[in-house]
């Protein structure tokens, strides 16, 4: 079994992922860890839509490929490394839809306040996304496909109460990523007030 | 070392702290798992004010109060159950106070998109949650105090650009907490597109 603070401290972006399926109890295994997450009144204002689907896949990738080269590309370019664009850059043009598992995390609008909402949601996706590194598997968040909400609302015939708020490709990592690059603990943590550094 | 599944199936908002201080040691422990959340772009867009002082722990507890008897008490009797609501309104009225150690969740509007800034601030908020679990501590996440957003500003002298957006109270638990009870994963699950359940 994996421990804690090796699955914390070693989680990465893993935008490379084998097209190899993920069987059902994987797949549960994860959402139960999501469903464990805290929530404002434990009201669980979450909904996840796992799709397997290739053709609903594929659709989503086009979709998340219209908003990259639409405007989001120009925007990050210049402000990532060379070598981080260029992977970014191939999956948002199609390393996405080749995740053979891509979890739609939506939000439940009639379950919570829509500002408690995503206190209640990323809290639930990083969950799913730390399961994932427990189990040897791969995977990110991105907000970018829901950027055109309509759009992926429509492919996945969500009813207007729920709101798509993170996509997340999982699969089996195509390669072993190192440690992830963090900026220290010193540098982000004040004592009592803003100011006085840790 | 705590496995990984234990912690996320096991966490639990924890209202009822000791006040036996914690020792830098731990708090820095803490703070390591939230800073290794992932990003967009990895720019880490998180502040983190670890408040000690009990004349600031006192006077965030004082703010709370005034957000919860200022309509959130009224707002949200009726949607707890008595015991939950007992608890909460003990909490709310003195008990966030009393935990030794108070961190103050800042998303940092430099570094990132006001829009993108809560899909990098919960997970980082989560970690840092999930980690007093592991370590046998009792946390919570509340947007609470947050609401008089102006107030708790001043208080800890944040510059323009933080954004406090989480307060975790943390301290050794009062008493043990049984496993906490979600929804089912089928009920909160579909394939491919909602309504064909998991």
């Amino acid at each position: 079994m994996p421990e804690f603070f090796d699955v914390v401290l070693g989680q990465r972006a893993h935008r490379d992922l084998l097209p190899d399926p993920l069987p059902d109890e994987v797949v549960e295994r994860l959402l139960l860890a999501a469903t464990h997450a805290p929530s404002a009144e434990n009201r669980q204002p979450w909904a996840f839509v796992v799709v397997r689907d290739p053709d609903v896949r594929a659709a989503i990738g086009d979709l998340t490929r219209a908003v990259w080269e639409g405007g989001a590309r120009d925007f990050v370019r210049g402000r990532l490394g060379a070598r981080l664009f260029a992977d970014v850059d191939r999956w948002a043009t199609g390393g996405l839809a080749r995740a053979p598992v891509v979890v739609v995390v939506c939000g439940d609008t009639s379950a919570a306040e829509p500002g408690a909402l995503a206190a209640s949601l990323y809290p639930a996706t990083q969950n799913l996304l730390l399961a994932a590194q427990a189990l040897g598997l791969g995977a990110l968040l991105s907000t970018l496909p829901t950027v055109r909400h309509d759009d992926l609302a429509a492919l996945l015939e969500l009813p207007a109460h729920l709101r798509a708020m993170a996509v997340v490709p999982i699969g089996r990592p195509a390669r072993a990523l190192p440690a992830p690059r963090r900026i220290p603990v010193r540098d982000k943590a004040f004592r009592d007030r803003y100011g006085r550094r840790w």
